[in-house]
């Protein structure tokens, strides 16, 4: 996991982190937002934006094995936690670990996965530490900035928002779907934090949380902080990205599957309130990039769509806690999520 | 090892660090700080500073089992780094992976050494992130400001300074020796970074380091840097804290083992250049600490000192180096050391 908690995970954490000393010139609670600020009026900068963020798990259940990518996603995982906070990223340090006699060509690899996202983000590295041990391990600190705005929270979501996506979702858990139950699928998966895309969701937004845990995850996080919830505006399918359909339809699994897991797609989610939403979408058509409208934001909790001609109203808590109730276990996750769709399609509505 | 790097690690870690993209604004390059730097003048600091350290190795070697020392220690190995280049915290970010199975007592005794350290330090924790896993790895990474003076380097080093440490050293290699070696020994081990003694150093010093990973490591980083050696002013003993030097007595250690290994006491190494040694020495009157002056920096590489009445004359990477050739064998380090000492005793003078 990340920083991105559910039910069963929040009280550890909670009762881990929440008893440290705060700065009294931090701006955000615990979870209200990707990145940790620090009000710096005055200063260069008016907030200071830090993040810290692993790729632990990821390496250790070989989802990531190639080099260049354990570098570009140790990057890119930090970056898209500063854009969703509406940041610019100052730097970036990394903490290494890896075996003593790792061969030359895996390094140079992984320093191209680095400096070809630090370009894209036209970042730096400021530092790191390097530690040798038998597995490999990256984790990432970004340093951000934000001048002359208010920093993004996951909070100041209201019902009658609309929900966006910076595009349609469902990658990362595709990617993770090829790597683990079927390798002739060949689907690339080198995601882009949208941190050019956060400088225009950035004067408009309610809220924003990036999807690194996937989507109902993340929708599992705004639910929770704003006590609110999401009615999906049309099929689940339209909002999958083009190869993430085609695995739905050429392996017959249901498309929801692609949202719920936990492996994201570095996509942002971000909440217009109706008033701007014309101003808002007036100001994209200027842009290259088009938003994916996700839903609208209810005042009753948790999730509401249509799996066919079946309606459902999920918690996506209970969703994304799956993952961890399968304790890595991805065949055992897969037939969880299984028996959840018998269990709603079966009848016509079902309260999960 | 940390950031500090000898011979053999240093082309590794030049060749993975070196090649990534670095911030037009950075003062220091590779390895001449202890921590990163970012010039910010204009800003609310004239410096910004970062620094990533863990504490994986001396967890994994279970030099520190106690979890109220793992929790003071990631705070205390950062904010170290931060007093060696003359700045003042802001905060600290934690990255930590423990098991999921955590017993309740173990996270209320790493809470309570992090949280005792940033009182004493006066930091906060500004965020931060927890990762499951088999085995306990802490990372931390430290922000601090630098208003109206210099950063410190560990280079700006001249033969004819006089080098000093805040307080009298060894007792980090005595610790590690009490717990591999003598159990019967109860050596306190809980360094305090040197953040107050800092503001006076960096009002007159040169270059400054610490000793995070002993005194020896540390030279050799400064004499590399700098193209510089150190002739001791005294007997090795001398400059050993009270209970290192009753170890060395009753279990019959070569005083120089405890200056050479590995495991360093977060003491700061500083030189002061001639011309304002009385200055410096009669602000000093004032102050409750008293530093230890350790030698005088020579134009020809290496270390001087005396075993007896042996003069040796050492290069510090060759002996820094030992235990990583050990490859984490603790008693064939040992047995390195006892054998270098063997060599350097038999005759009069020796170069190593």
């Amino acid at each position: 996991m990340s920083d991105q908690v559910y039910d069963k995970e929040m009280s550890f954490i909670k009762n881990l982190a929440g008893k440290f000393p705060r700065h009294p010139k931090q701006l955000n609670q615990l979870y209200e937002a990707d990145a940790e600020i620090l009000d710096f009026k005055n200063g260069l900068a008016d907030y200071l934006v830090f993040k810290c963020d692993g790729i632990h798990e990821e390496i250790r259940a070989k989802l990531y094995e190639d080099p260049y990518l354990i570098g570009w996603m140790a990057v890119t995982v930090t970056i898209s936690d500063l854009a969703a906070v509406g940041s610019d990223p100052l730097g970036i340090l990394i903490s290494l670990q890896l075996p003593k006699d790792s061969n030359e060509s895996w390094i140079q690899k992984f320093q191209q996965g680095v400096n070809e996202a630090c370009a894209v983000y036209d970042t730096k590295i400021l530092g790191g530490d390097t530690n040798f041990d038998s597995n490999i391990s990256v984790a990432t600190t970004g340093i951000g900035t934000i001048e002359k705005t208010l920093p993004l929270l996951r909070k100041n979501i209201n019902p009658g928002d609309f929900l966006y996506a910076t595009a349609p979702l469902g990658k990362g858990n595709a990617f993770a779907y090829s790597r683990f139950f079927d390798s002739s699928l060949k689907l690339s998966y080198q995601p882009v934090a949208r941190l050019k895309e956060s400088k225009l969701i950035r004067k408009y937004a309610g809220a924003c949380i990036d999807t690194s845990d996937g989507l109902f995850p993340a929708l599992s996080i705004l639910g929770e902080l704003n006590n609110t919830g999401l009615k999906f505006s049309g099929p689940l399918e339209d909002i999958l990205s083009g190869e993430t359909a085609n695995i739905c339809n050429t392996a017959s699994i249901p498309a929801w599957f692609f949202l719920a897991g936990p492996h994201g797609e570095y996509e942002l989610l971000f909440t217009i309130p109706p008033s701007i939403k014309e101003e808002f979408e007036k100001e994209l058509a200027n842009e290259e990039w088009h938003p994916v409208l996700l839903g609208e934001i209810t005042a009753e909790r948790g999730l509401e769509f249509f799996i066919g001609k079946t309606h459902v109203h999920c918690n996506p808590s209970a969703i994304a806690n799956m993952f961890g109730e399968a304790e890595g276990n991805i065949l055992h996750y897969f037939q969880m999520l299984n028996q959840k769709h018998e269990q709603w399609t079966k009848p016509k509505s079902v309260l999960c």
